[in-house]
């Protein structure tokens, strides 16, 4: 285990980044795995195309990260919100890391729509708790995004 | 100017973090200039310590940057949160980057305290205008956070 990580081992079982599994499933599904990142889908999903990148590390933010790592989180940031505007077509990709109470470096990336008025022009709820969708659209996202990242 | 820019040439005439001046002081202050952006401090200071970094190109997300101006465009925003984790210690640095309307890309890099009930543990709004300091304490925090960067 990465030494930064250690203080946070009993954490780390029930992360849903880490453990994965009923810790991940309550808000996520996963997409695939980027050279420094997790990429999941977030199953609330009024802004259509809403992701989350995860780092492979359970450090705080990213100022625990290396030169290297940061470099290396941040190039897939950027290969998913890239494929997230070739899918959707969104006009502005938002980008935030939160995490207050948690120790797992993650951005939320949310797709927003011109003629969308929810949430257009402002920031975005964490979880608004409004769309969420059929299983069979789930599954269709996630090939559809992991098809242009791997 | 840069060619992505040409575009957006006459809305930089009025972007806060292009012309500065009369269309920064709306919400910000500024406090120097790094490699590859420009930070400011934010007028509303719910968060003590409420900056952002800004991006010395208009352009409006970390997709339209090279990966050379997106690794030295984190460098300066690492660098800006390492200064506020140590003048301030807050429990946690969040990172906001939104801008449906604008095309300027930049962060908020808002900090936040443990036992603070104020937003903790969600998200942050745009500007929640409830927290305004006098000149000289405005001033003060510009030092301070200079002191640590330049």
């Amino acid at each position: 285990m990465d030494p930064r990580c250690e203080a946070y081992a009993d954490e780390m079982k029930t992360c849903g980044y880490c453990a994965e599994g009923e810790y991940l499933a309550v808000f996520g599904i996963k997409i695939c795995e980027l050279p420094a990142s997790k990429v999941y889908l977030f199953k609330e999903q009024s802004h259509r195309g809403r992701v989350i990148v995860a780092s492979k590390l359970h450090v705080s933010e990213i100022t625990a990260l290396t030169d290297e790592e940061r470099n290396a989180f941040f190039s897939d940031v950027d290969r998913v919100a890239k494929a997230i505007h070739r899918l959707y077509k969104p006009t502005k990709v938002n980008y935030g890391a939160y995490g207050d109470t948690g120790h797992h470096l993650h951005f939320h990336l949310v797709p927003k729509y011109a003629g969308d008025e929810f949430e257009w022009g402002g920031v975005f709820a964490m979880n608004p708790k409004r769309t969420y969708l059929e299983s069979a659209d789930y599954d269709q996202m996630v090939a559809e995004i992991k098809a242009q990242l791997i």
